[in-house]
């Protein structure tokens, strides 16, 4: 006897896609480290705008040090220093140099910087140079680093330090980004109380509004945590249809008894076409997962009924709802993303049921060069089978199992 | 000729070593994602503290289900309905039994829980069952998640969702976690202006100010930013020993000129002992780097003289300020660290200096089931050779390159 219709992990993931990047809205680079741009970042100028010294040392026509060597150097006339921060007011005829330091800019008829290290200034007014400098040594050209136009980052692309450091160097100080994520999080159950209260009998601390909200907070959304709501129908659909109207992800957690998870899929579809999806996956944990979706304000806006066990619930927050949050990010698919995992060798034979998805959490271990995954028994319901977890392993549907010894992708937590 | 003698990047992390966690502060589970924790955390109880049924079923006596089977089945009387978040009033007494929800506190007599998908039940009185149940099966015992005493987690550890999620659900809500580090950066050069401006002729924008602080933020350090100051000894000199009061490290950006590093230098050596410990590392980027330290408010402050070319910059971050950083915020050293990265295989040929560690920026491209790695080329003066990057690989002191084909270890940003 089946409560409900079972779909496999893939039909599940099929109905978790699609969700549009949420609306863009412009922060200053300083707020924009993590954000995801909305837009492609053209330069606005070339960078440098003017050619420059990468190095200390003297900038010198190129062709006065042809063949300069310790036995043979070759002495120039030195006509000046560069200053910083501004243009210098003199030029580098033939037989001539000008000191110059990092950064400087080149002065008119220089074209190469030959390095301080191969060089003496015997007096004020003369350069020994020891080693010859080849046209363009040692000078950034204009648009060398970005040119006029050129693209910095597509859309989609998560900003990272020195993303905003590019930005900076032509002078954008404000980029458009996606909005993040606001993720509701209705815990109910009539079991539950408040971590802070001390249960009675037969009643337990909520786990997963607090859990649910840090991996909203990991996953770089924003959680909107609501206080335990009862086992009562009406209360549920009401204030999920509040929650709908003002976020783009709402989880409810818990209606792991038959009659809250039936509460759970009549709330959902009160909100709406075409509100449920999914409701159970062949996955373990997580079985009784409810994916919906609903349109409110002319976006689509998802779902998720989360199982009220605390290891269920996260395994089903990284498997299901990350991925949507991703969606809604803007983020890019990278071909990075599944590899950022680590390569362990499993340490026991791991069954599984065929026909059923199981993310089995392990810890690692060194071993030799590498490591090795020993998988965490202890059922959906012990939250500490997460604490001392590293990560998971997926063993797929079809498969019946992986044997001790065979190598493992490890998705870190 | 060498203007400071450089020290190999061995030495250097040497240098870099034996700062202790910053001191403790509360704060709520709910901000405690992401820091790291100042004590090891201890349950105050056990988990669950009554047990429980970890399933939808019937809570039954297990002899009594002994042999049960589609064709012979046993059949129960029924004697109540386990109410969720309350005891239940009655007992299960030989041949007997309970309906039960997931969650549900366990009547007195019975221990295991049969699940309902091998139940039927015909009448209001009855219930037929076609599966033994074991003692213990579908249960969750007391203390079997967490007993009172155990550590949950370790001092050092960063929390997770999961860990947050634990906390909960033992009624731990404010938590002790090393205060995070906080960075003055100040960037120095009469040659920079801010991004917002235009430069003029020999003028280049701020970069480093702005990169240098997302990198902090990245590193879940708190950066304090300074407006660009002058290539001015004294000015320097009384920015460096207000901001080291106030922060734990500080970074003192540019001086890539010689007259400049000698500023750096002076100035963190006027801060007092030990003051400058390394001036020049063999390391490329990032040769011109200072790292000093000092003692203010009986700790050790770090203040690091960081290269002016934008890419050294952050490189010299991710080498030397980032593992400052981690020591500063307690988290404990990890096997997994070093194995975050990728392994790819190097698409061509890498010569490197012998003597001189090389960090050579790369762009990853996928590459039948692994990556190609390709050497992203350009001198460190062009920030766009950061952004087109996706990690870099570290060519070791020693080696005189690497060969094309060969597998790298690629750390991604």
């Amino acid at each position: 006897m089946e409560f409900f219709k079972v779909v496999s992990p893939e039909e599940a993931r099929e109905a978790a896609r699609g969700f549009l990047p949420l609306p863009a809205e412009e922060v200053s680079s300083f707020d924009a480290v993590g954000r995801v741009l909305a837009e492609d970042v053209l330069s606005p100028e070339s960078l440098p705008e003017f050619a420059r010294s990468i190095m200390d040392g003297y900038a010198v026509r190129a062709p006065d040090t042809f063949g300069a060597s310790d036995s043979i150097p070759a002495y120039l006339e030195l006509v000046g220093h560069v200053p910083m921060g501004s243009a210098p007011a003199f030029e580098v005829g033939r037989g001539q140099a000008a000191r110059i330091n990092t950064g400087g800019m080149m002065p008119a008829g220089a074209d190469a910087v030959v390095m301080e290290e191969y060089t003496t200034a015997p007096d004020e007014g003369t350069v020994e140079i020891r080693r010859p400098g080849a046209v363009g040594e040692n000078v950034l050209g204009v648009g060398d680093d970005l040119k006029a136009g050129e693209r910095i980052l597509p859309a989609g692309s998560r900003l990272r330090s020195q993303d905003i450091g590019a930005f900076s160097a032509v002078g954008i100080t404000a980029l458009k980004v996606h909005r993040r994520p606001r993720v509701a999080i209705l815990p109910t159950g009539d079991e539950l109380v408040d971590p802070s209260q001390k249960p009675g009998p037969g009643q337990i601390r909520d786990i997963n509004r607090f859990s649910l909200a840090a991996a909203v907070i990991e996953s770089g959304g924003i959680p909107e945590t609501e206080e335990i709501l009862p086992d009562d129908l009406a209360t549920i659909k009401s204030r999920l249809a509040e929650a709908v109207e003002r976020v783009d992800v709402a989880l409810i957690s818990g209606g792991s008894s038959i009659g809250m998870r039936d509460f759970a899929v009549e709330a959902i579809d009160s909100l709406g076409e075409p509100g449920v999806l999914v409701h159970g996956i062949s996955i373990k944990p997580g079985k009784p997962t409810i994916i919906g979706r609903v349109r409110r304000g002319g976006a689509d806006k998802a779902v998720v009924g989360i199982p009220g066990h605390p290891v269920s619930a996260l395994m089903i927050f990284h498997a299901f709802v990350r991925p949507i949050l991703r969606q809604l990010s803007g983020e890019a698919a990278s071909e990075l993303d599944r590899e950022k995992g680590v390569l362990a060798r499993l340490s026991r034979n791991l069954p599984s049921a065929p026909g059923r998805e199981d993310l089995v959490r392990v810890k690692l271990e060194r071993e030799g060069e590498g490591f090795a995954a020993h998988p965490l028994m202890g059922n959906s319901a012990m939250i500490s089978t997460m604490t001392g977890a590293d990560g998971f392993i997926t063993v797929p549907l079809e498969n019946e199992g992986i044997r001790a010894g065979a190598e493992v992708r490890v998705t870190l937590y």
